[in-house]
């Protein structure tokens, strides 16, 4: 039973007390794993084996090992996936990769519910590469019709991080590549949030975050695709000593490592993978098909209490579940100081400009008691005016 | 009192029982206060906080706040270096934000005493720009010679990380500039080291790593300076959203951010940036120049030692210290066995390719007597021929 395989779950993860967190398409909730892998990489590998963990406690191999892992999540086969740097430093990798497989053509398509600093990468890209390309951007529902021959690469988010609403990936795939382009998917708000078939969709490169609903930790390390056939062919921009085939040679010239792992770069920040390789403990035996039902369900839930409780929120995602990703939103004028208001309330969410109140729905951890009690004090919030303070209309600099 | 102040800096670092480490140059000791830090940060900041610590736990200010901490140790102003990223990635900002300054020449100058993970990042941002740039590879004694008007940028190691051989810094950037070229630092085995003073050499731009003398964990974060004047100039090749001058406002286009925080990418790994911010903590109170005066003496004394006692090494290190880093090699034609032999002995050191066993002084947590105990094993095991035995010679992955 799928309920009792949540209650489970739930029980992985260290959930502060008295908070509804539905956030974790932000930050993921901290899993307990992570916590104690830590402290033994503090105790035991940093403090006593220290130089020789790279060896004994298997630190080199963490950014393969932790990117297999990762496959099994989002279809991809062993040896597709490797963990480095940022999901902005692994998009200018596959962009600039890409670049390399597209021959003249000119243009890099993308579209204006795109996360920003994809659209940044991709005009450092064009910046530094000096060839005359271009970053167009349209409407997110105008992408199938601007795929055209000019197009070099399309690079999309999967998931929109504002709305939720979802591209379809097989399709556009499948579309761009007939008309002659490559494909790049962020996968930022899909992976642990809903099945991915990488393979299936015959996605070129894929890249994607892993503090969201991988729950990896702050700013955890994220990972980059490249479809075996494409890995070969690539001179990596980045090219670094952790991507090189014989790194401990030291050899003066740079040579790739064989497949995946040329896209490695410098040396990873250890305590951050490990904190990641452990949390993705929590998925073992875990079916992405019952995580998608689940957060369909507690996300359609949600988006009929407010409405039925609030009148003055607008619905921003997809109604139809099958269109969004694990996230619902409502924009409401006063969203920011309604956000701070609810969370002052014990009900985590997150704001995005200019009018986006945003909650995320992990059935790893959440369930309907919360999202219930969530749009009650939603409604609260809203009907008493008690946004309307300045304390909650004075601006964080992170919202 | 020197010797007063090391006992105290030792105290404030978790020493393995029977260990002596001279591998500070390659993974610094874990100091105390980076562990307690990082356990704050799972069991409050993230596993309470969540994301409201980027707010109320200061995660968005920790690059440039200990970007200023570091400034203070290599002679920088406030403002000037940033943390992000790993060294190599922070080189290819470098390189090609003074490409973008350097006119038409075409060569990047360098030695074959760079580590080459700095050689493989040239290779990539010429393969990439593709504008007809080369790399220019000679001895480093014959760089000062090779500083000719087709110099676009000298790109150096300060100190040899298999020799320690140093570079005069502000001679060889007086004799670049007056040739028209920039320079790019390479502070790795320097920075936490001996003093470094990028201001007073004018230095354009300097990068290094954290996890070394700097004692920031395993795979740190790394640095990047810019010299004030040159950042407003540069529009980053790596342009993502923490280092737009709005990030939260998410508008479609980057903008870079003001000053050095423009050389910012994506999410930083906050439990890694974490340990590094209280690890820089050791600092406080301690003047370069007593650890300079320190780690000679360590170094002199087991330059001694070991020549006195082993005369089958080959010292392959400067003998005078003023000409080389916090760091002792010796040449010995079975040096990977014969390092693995002492290390289970309980010395630690380490070996570079292709006979080179490396030795770092980190007064920090070193003492006289550890240098002479190091030195006597050291004998011992090359008159015993200790090395010659097959566990000793089989190679790990890592060495």
């Amino acid at each position: 039973m799928t309920s009792d395989l949540f209650a489970r779950t739930r029980t992985l993860f260290e959930i502060p007390d008295g908070v509804i967190y539905l956030d974790g398409n932000s930050l993921g909730v901290m899993p307990k794993a992570a916590r104690e892998r830590v402290i033994t990489e503090l105790d035991v590998s940093w403090g006593r084996e220290l130089i020789r963990a790279w060896n004994t406690c298997g630190w080199i191999d963490l950014p393969s090992k932790i990117g297999d892992r990762i496959a099994t999540l989002i279809g991809a086969p062993p040896g597709s996936v490797v963990v480095a740097d940022s999901t902005s430093i692994n998009l200018y990798k596959a962009l600039t990769s890409a670049l390399q497989l597209s021959g003249d053509r000119r243009v890099i398509l993308s579209d204006s519910g795109n996360f920003p600093t994809d659209l940044y990468v991709a005009e450092g890209v064009i910046r530094t590469l000096d060839r005359g390309l271009s970053l167009k951007i349209v409407a997110p529902e105008d992408i199938e019709a601007a795929i055209d021959a000019d197009v070099a690469v399309l690079m999309l988010t999967e998931v929109d991080y504002r709305t939720g609403r979802m591209h379809d990936m097989a399709r556009l795939t499948a579309r761009a590549q007939a008309a002659g382009a490559l494909t790049i998917w962020d996968l930022a708000h899909s992976c642990g949030a809903l099945p991915v078939d990488l393979t299936g969709a015959n996605a070129d490169f894929a890249i994607g975050c892993s503090y969201k609903y991988l729950n990896g930790g702050p700013g955890a390390p994220a990972f980059i695709y490249v479809r075996p056939d494409h890995q070969p062919k690539i001179q990596p921009a980045l090219s670094a000593w952790m991507g090189h085939a014989a790194p401990f040679a030291f050899p003066l010239n740079y040579t790739p490592a064989p497949a995946i792992d040329r896209m490695r770069t410098g040396t990873p920040p250890v305590l951050s993978l490990a904190a990641l390789d452990s949390a993705l403990t929590v998925w073992d035996g875990i079916s992405m098909q019952d995580v998608r039902q689940r957060s369909m369900e507690l996300s359609d839930l949600f988006i009929a209490r407010v409405e039925a409780l609030c009148p003055e929120l607008e619905l921003a995602s997809p109604r139809d579940a099958t269109k969004r990703g694990s996230q619902v939103s409502f924009r409401f004028h006063e969203g920011y100081a309604a956000m701070q208001a609810l969370i002052a309330d014990n009900v985590i969410g997150d704001f995005r400009a200019p009018d986006i109140m945003r909650f995320g729905f992990t059935p790893l951890y959440i369930g309907f008691a919360e999202v219930e009690e969530a749009a009650r004090r939603l409604a609260r919030i809203i009907s008493e005016n008690r946004w309307d303070r300045p304390e909650f209309k004075a601006r964080s600099k992170v919202t």
